[in-house]
């Protein structure tokens, strides 16, 4: 039995005409040249003097030496094998020992936009790219949010990670000792919500008169059991947002009593880097005690360890499918949310092929 | 000049119906989940509470997680992704959050059978899968033989060993400081007997008023010339067998009399984890002084040493047929036993081919 | 915009009936069996007991086995797996327990040349193989001359590094602190002369009243500014010459005056091991102070620290390439002579090709 985009993860179809994270803004205080290989592209990230984030392909269109190893200058790089100067919109303006720099000498400039602190690229048609387009998560703007931001590289390709986190109940068996907390959460609780979007998919979950999961008992230190929701939202091409909140069990939360509640705001964004490999930003926010910085830095460091319980089976699974692209998958009702988030993604991208044949 | 089955070696062309060994029956004690790749599939082994061996394929049917990551449940085992558990059978039985499982949920089992300390597979037709067919080898069980079995991996296809088993002047170079002992066994002596067998072939050979080779000199303490002979029996898919003795020269083993030899029986089985790699399991026996732990494992030291020989040679063997797949080998007169097995291989082979295109 | 021959980085198109450095003689000494690619054979290359250099397929033609970790005996090698002999002409002259040699058991031999310390190799038609083809750099053997031989690894194609050679403006970027010494080298210097030559190039540069370059200081301790030339010529296969020097500024060179000169001579010989990487022998030599060891073992590191700064570029290009054989390059002016290097080799190899094809 196949699922419509079931393969997706197996090529690089990627879908061009969106907004991706490149990097977080602070990935380019001081001018460093950023290399970061994007959707195939070898990309240089920038900001010159101006401020302004700056995307170009890192190769250099003379002989294909790395940008990256350039020299910034003002708000342009000098490659510095036979130091040619390329500007902001990836034309060569200087050619040493040439008074005149040649019609077509220059680099794909890439449309990027700063926002909340991360840093959106655009790798498809340039002239469709709409700053409205970018999917909003208010929380790293709203005071009284805190969090650490932080990166990890992925050896799979997105979608494995997308579906990764289309099933809590994988809560259970793979974050059973960080951020999980029972096994009751796969066997007694199911989705309470599952929204079918058009470009995604929203889940809610909750879990009652709970254990309380061990990231949150290191940084409340009780062990009062708690209940807790959890409400998942997925967005094209691989962002997601977790809205969560454990509160003292029979507190009311299902009656919409969250009074007692303690809460937290997770954005998730996962840009291909190559058909195989992905970069993921994540922040983990909470909105309780932000004066303690221990607070922050505890959560984080319970994401990295369940990430990396997640990223151990993800990569391992990408392993699995490229001994064997004829491995075949097969489903399971909680898999309703990513199936349908492959049949979405497979239209948008055979539409937008379709639309650059007819073009 | 080519000899049939020459490129073998180059190919996943694998004869399935028949048994291979997996493990060691030592290597599934204390129920642990043993991922080995076996003719290109990734096979999960283990032992339950019952005690049976069972071979699964070691992929979760639903998404492709590991069952080698996962849990054992008496006699059965729980994917930890998202807790699909299997039997061993390899059906599905529960779903966590889900009250049915749709039929078609399950994961490959393999027939398995432990005998003789070993558990041998097979990945072809299970309803072939005769338990008489298992080649015998009766040292492992009968009493007074003694030996430490071990394993090896090998960077190189399984048929590059069992060549170099084919033709033991071999011994007179890449073992000259081990096994071999002087290089007068390759110029002076030659097979007394070289007999072609339907699935294999035999090979007798004799030294005389030979120096003591440097493993049994080890043991034995003496440096008094011997006589020896090794026969070795090789058969299909990759089964080696080698019976050797050695005597005080003189002392008549070329009558028959062996009333004074020391002997040795060697099992070598060969077990294809890919077309270029192979898992290697192996125990060299002896039946004199059994009481003195020392001798085996001083055998087991020498024969670690001398397989390591073959090994560098082997793996750049292969590492030359990669580079060049147009690279040509020249038979010499002592090929006769190696081509016979590689002639008979590629019949069975194609044979089985035929039948299953036929059905 | 492209050039010809742009993609021969991408391909094994070798010239073969041509010359090639396959070692410096040093190599061989002590009867070494050394192990080396050579246009993507495997070759043994070795000095028996008369001296004389040999060539052979570093593949035993019985079974594969590598010639290089056989045993010299007198001008043959054994291979050591099951003792076959060769001689130097690649003859099989013993096979151990076996009375005939058969036709056919041969390994190929290449033509070799030892001149003035370098072995010289032949892989294409033995009978074309006329020694006087070898190009010649006379420095190597005239008394006056001093300089340390050495060798590098590049993993990039060759003519990646031939591309390097025939701009020296990339001195100023990539060689600012080492061999360059100022970025006006790029900027205010121009090639005075650019010459195509049937199998080669020559350029000729001049930089008056300059900043003397750190490695010509490390050796004369003086910062008085000079006046320098280069004139580096560029021959097929890969073979550069360059000659230079260094002058008091104003003392004349520009009218022939070079009597104030210290000079150097640099032999630089690049052969393809395979399309993606390249064995790089090259020596740096002087004329002056030669009773002073220091200062050839000076401008030795100084050229390794150089040589350094090209080899991450230029194999930086080669990983570009491989990720994207698409990318196109744009000429500046300065590629003059690298365009038509690549244009006269791809016409030498398309006429050898040609020409094989016709016999």
């Amino acid at each position: 039995m196949r699922v419509a985009g079931d393969d997706l993860h197996l090529h690089n179809d990627y879908l061009r005409n969106c907004w991706y994270v490149a990097a977080w803004a602070h990935e380019l205080i001081d001018g460093r040249l950023l290399a970061r290989t994007i959707l195939d592209h070898p990309i240089l990230l920038y900001k010159g003097d101006s401020g302004s984030a700056v995307a170009l392909d890192d190769r250099c269109c003379h002989r294909g030496a790395r940008l990256s190893k350039g020299r910034l200058e003002g708000d342009c790089v000098r490659c510095m094998y036979h130091g040619l100067k390329f500007d902001a919109s990836g034309a060569c303006v200087q050619i040493p020992g040439q008074d005149m720099v040649p019609k077509g000498m220059s680099v794909r400039s890439y449309p990027v936009i700063e926002r909340d602190s991360l840093v959106w690229i655009w790798t498809g048609d340039a002239d469709k790219a709409d700053p409205n387009l970018i999917v909003d998560f208010p929380y790293l703007r709203e005071p009284g949010w805190r969090g650490v931001p932080d990166y990890l590289h992925y050896d799979a390709n997105y979608l494995l990670i997308v579906d990764n986190l289309a099933d809590f109940a994988h809560l259970a068996f793979v974050h059973r000792h960080t951020l999980g907390g029972s096994e009751e959460y796969a066997f007694k609780t199911k989705p309470v919500e599952v929204e079918r979007q058009p470009r995604g998919f929203r889940v809610k979950r909750m879990h009652m008169n709970a254990e309380v999961p061990p990231f949150h008992r290191k940084v409340t230190r009780s062990d009062a059991r708690i209940d807790r929701w959890n409400v998942g939202t997925m967005h094209i091409p691989g962002i997601f947002f977790l809205e969560s909140g454990f509160a003292p069990a029979g507190s009311g939360i299902e009656r919409g009593d969250i009074s007692q509640a303690r809460q937290y705001r997770n954005c998730q964004f996962f840009t291909p880097e190559t058909a195989k490999t992905t970069h993921f930003f994540w922040n983990y926010l909470h909105n309780w005690n932000t004066d303690d910085p221990t607070i922050a830095l505890s959560l984080h460091d319970s994401m990295v360890e369940g990430f990396h319980e997640d990223k151990a089976i993800i990569e391992q699974q990408q392993r699995t499918f490229d001994a064997d692209p004829d491995f075949r998958m097969h489903p399971i009702a909680a898999d309703a949310p990513l199936a349908h988030f492959r049949r979405v993604l497979a239209q948008l991208i055979a539409q937008e092929k379709g639309a650059a044949l007819a073009a």
